[in-house]
């Protein structure tokens, strides 16, 4: 595994160059302390926790796994070690509110945390990542009571939490879900059912577990309207708040996976478990989503990191590796051979990695910073703008992201060769752990739907809109400059293209709704390309007018010139058949017969 | 894992209908046994085997895993006994040479059995696997006396073989390849170094294993031309043929991979081992060629049996997991969900599998047909035209099928949700074992160079001239056909713009040689996605025909037309994309400093 080391230029780049990260904190409210100054203090000192505390347990965690036993989950060697020291350095309570015990910073500075303890070792990132969704869901439907009790725990980092969705029959069709929530005279629940692949639901970092559980109650109307949200701990609180008494849930096995060998995926019994309700009855699944949302940009990082890793890996593998010669001429000609980077079909690999972790990191952070707008703008014009983008681009994040850092993690391997196949480079791993991307949630089908039925066609386009605007504005600023034409040409093509595409389906939509899933994953990935050819144009210009006013970081502009000249030649290409195949109609996948699949 | 169901109905369809297997065997030298019946009956056998001997044992396989120590390797539970089945059977001399106790069929007849043993469970199918490829180089190079010595014992089954090429420092680059071989008085060698990656290098099967080994003699010339092929057995043969005395060879240890488990990868340690020379001195490479071919179309079929197995298991599910409603209302109304396979984005990625799987089988088998006819075809003309088209359609066959192979493999997967990820159902298995088929017997990369550089431009254009021909002659065929017409006029666009594109990568090679390495894997994929619409529009001819002569396999060639159509619209277009990068041009991946692709 390669020793992770943090991209510190290219996050200081995305963050202050393309996204404004000064302005935009100042304009948030109750970001004032978010200076500058302090974020890049947080941002070294965080790059410190995954690069020396996380990243060395990333082969070893994988290697070990998690053991369970009818006491409770063991985490590998060192796991809770790490935790400790994350908890000592107050990370879980980094952007959480500041009335129950958070630093009240933005959730996008909290997203950069996620991106460098992710990439370093996202098994182990998941412990908090889960706890983060479970504490949003609180922050914003809890009880005060609620809050004083469980959210101060989950913040200062003394408990974690998890989100108790998916049982055996149902993940993405959560309307059909069975566990029970009986009321008991108290106030309280009984809680019982068996959810299956909680992450994180067992574990030994903490002495106590915060789950946040989907269930139904005694006549609630059948599907995704009768389910309502619970709070209910592994141990339920003592008098002086701490972990008291075992509650009536357990962990009953955790799943042998392909990957994330060192998180648990637990099946979770409830015995009558004793729960709390969170929010309105039978209104559990609207506030789940604010739980998704954050979950889903959450997903979005784990193909940032897995291109980001695999990038690392393979470019140091590539200059140290020797093979054959430069087709134009030996390139070492002192040694046996050349470095494997000489080769352009080596290089290929290389830069598209560096095009889909870079463009991430920019589509990452973007989309932070619209829920940064979302929880904290100061005006409701401008909350209400970046809710319609946030929706619009978390789709493309999650599943786009995901498809393409899989892609990247498997190219990053492939550049090791045989050695790549082998485990002790650590780059399988990285291909195992990032496969699950696609699927936990919700898979890269589901976020196709609810990008093309429900956020594009569902608002007539409006969401769609509300991005090629933005496009637009900017390829009109750089129309007369010579040197951006080779980006901006074919951004404004493509601009005009998804506009049109998005056109034909609607139409076919009206007459038939199959042709929604029939298109919808190719719409979101020519979606998810359009998306970064407008990152990676405004990153060339960015690029293009430091070098015009004489940088002294020639190479770091230069490469970021030629990343985006690499994407738009070589990968932007891809959205020719994705605009083809997503016309080709309903039909051509619904007419074959059930029984002739297989004769 | 699903249960592997041998696709007997389109293995059928395939050899007789699309290849017309029958005057096929009939027209080559010393095939007249093979009639229809026989090989009726040995496909049927076959797959018996597949099914009921080797299938069952995929996952446990995998599951335990090879075990090393210092007396040798065990394989995992019941894979001795299915071998010992195996060599009971007859199944290893079924294509080898009658002289030496070979049954004498054709090789192609060979790589069905191939395909159903490797899609049940690829581990095993390994042995063989690797035993078939020194079995091919000892037939073609061996002496008499090696052949009576171990081809002999190779055919029978009694002791099996391996291929002992790769070092740490050397994979593609064979050239630089540093293990000696020191002349002995008596006529034998001693070879002295280390080779990794060695696939059955060592195991409990049989009591003896044949390596062929590559080395180096005193003074040889540096790089390619100086390197030699021999023959090392683990066990010296004793007087009466039987495995004598250990050789002074070991397998210090083997490597943990992310997948086929159950096969075991070894690195052995030459010590002065007796070997003897096969062939010429200095020429080992060129008989290195001959298994090359065989273990490439060998490793073909691997992209097959992950499509094939990802298909069976993905459609079974799919027919049973109940969620959601399909979009135009309730499939089942009856229960509480539709089964996903009404779901059209669920449809997509069965037929994506569908027309991989299907579409690799006529590929492996037309390219088996052509190396039948390079081996036994009775004119000197016809052997040549075959030759050519096989040094064509092998880097296609290895590079595409495995690719395309791959991500059939991850959709099966992602058909089961969360449920793929988990080890219990085997998709997981399906994809870590697939992966290594696009690295070894030279990665995507290397065929990509050998099919542009080797066979396409440094034949002027001639080795494709000789496939496009063929695919023109069909086109002018159907030109007439309107029924065709949906295949035919993009079969003949994709034929003519293949040749222009040819055209101008070729004088883009001229001028600067990287061209080749730049263009070269999507030159590469482009030709596969072309030669699949060969092979595509002539599977929808026959059903075409079938169907009007009143076929009363309504539903199977349906399902082909349908299958074809999906192709044609849903997959072809996917050359957009290759069409445009493949013109990209070197500038656009040499340009970039090494020092700047992480800063």
């Amino acid at each position: 595994m390669p020793d992770y080391k943090a991209p510190l230029r290219d996050i200081k780049f995305v963050m202050s160059e393309l996204l404004n990260s000064d302005s935009h904190y100042a304009n948030l409210e109750g970001a004032e302390d978010a200076t500058p100054d302090m974020i890049d203090a947080i941002i070294q000192e965080g790059a410190k926790f995954a690069e020396q505390v996380l990243s060395p347990l990333n082969q070893s965690g994988d290697r070990e796994g998690c053991t369970w036993s009818e006491s409770g989950v063991k985490t590998p060697a060192g796991f809770k070690q790490a935790y400790s020291k994350f908890v000592e350095g107050g990370w879980p309570s980094l952007a959480a509110d500041p009335s129950y015990g958070g630093q009240g910073l933005p959730s996008s500075l909290g997203i950069v945390m996620s991106e460098m303890n992710g990439t370093a070792n996202w098994s182990w990132g998941m412990y908090p990542g889960l706890s983060h969704g479970a504490i949003n869901t609180l922050e914003e439907h809890g009880t005060e009571d609620q809050k004083q009790t469980y959210l101060t725990k989950m913040i200062s980092g003394e408990w974690t939490g998890t989100m108790c969705l998916t049982e055996a029959h149902c993940g993405s069709d959560l309307g059909t879900l069975r566990t029970k929530a009986e009321p008991n005279m108290d106030g309280s629940y009984s809680i019982t059912g068996t959810k299956i692949f909680i992450s994180a639901g067992e574990h030994d970092l903490t002495d106590n577990i915060v789950h946040i559980v989907l269930a139904r109650l005694p006549g609630a109307p059948a599907g995704t309207k009768g389910i309502s949200l619970f709070v209910v701990p592994k141990c339920l609180p003592a008098q002086d708040g701490s972990a008291g008494e075992r509650n009536g849930l357990s962990c009953g096995s955790i799943e042998h996976k392909m990957g994330i060998h060192a998180n648990a995926t637990c099946l979770m019994n409830f015995d009558g478990a004793k729960g709390w309700l969170i929010g309105a009855e039978n209104k559990g699944l609207n506030a789940m989503f604010t739980f998704m949302n954050v979950a889903r940009i959450g997903t979005a990082i784990q193909g940032l990191g897995a291109a980001e890793l695999g990038l690392q890996g393979s470019v140091a593998y590539a200059k140290d590796r020797l093979a054959m010669r430069a087709l134009s001429g030996a390139k070492n000609p002192d040694s046996y051979a050349d470095p494997i980077i000489v080769h352009p079909d080596v290089r290929r690999m290389l830069l598209t990695q560096k095009a889909i972790a870079e463009g991430a990191r920019a589509l990452i952070y973007m989309t932070a910073q619209k829920a940064d707008i979302v929880q904290s703008g100061k005006t409701e014009e401008e909350r209400k703008a970046a809710d319609e983008l946030l929706g619009f681009l978390t789709p493309i994040a999650k599943a786009f992201l995901t498809e393409i850092g899989y892609e990247s993690a498997s190219l990053g391997m492939q550049v090791f060769g045989g050695h790549g196949y082998v485990s002790e480079w650590g780059m399988e791993q990285n291909v195992r752990d990032a496969r699950i991307g696609m699927i936990y949630e919700g898979t890269t089908g589901i976020q196709a739907l609810d990008l093309l039925g429900r956020k594009v066609l569902m608002t007539q386009g409006e969401s769609l809109k509300g991005f090629t605007k933005l496009v637009h504005t900017f390829c009109k600023e750089n129309t007369d400059n010579e040197h951006m034409k080779p980006f901006v040409e074919p951004l404004a093509a493509i601009n005009k293209e998804w506009g049109e595409l998005t056109m034909k389906l609607g139409v076919s939509a009206m007459k038939n709704r199959e042709e929604i899933g029939a298109a919808s994953v190719d719409y979101l990935m020519y979606s998810g390309y359009a998306v970064f050819a407008y990152l990676w144009a405004q990153m060339a210009k960015i690029a293009q007018d430091k070098l015009a006013e004489g940088s002294t970081e020639e190479l770091f502009y230069n490469a970021k010139l030629q990343t985006a000249r690499f994407y738009f030649t070589r990968m932007l290409p891809r959205t020719r058949a994705h605009a083809v195949t997503m016309l080709a109609g309903a039909d051509t996948l619904l007419d074959m017969p059930e029984e002739a699949f297989i004769i």
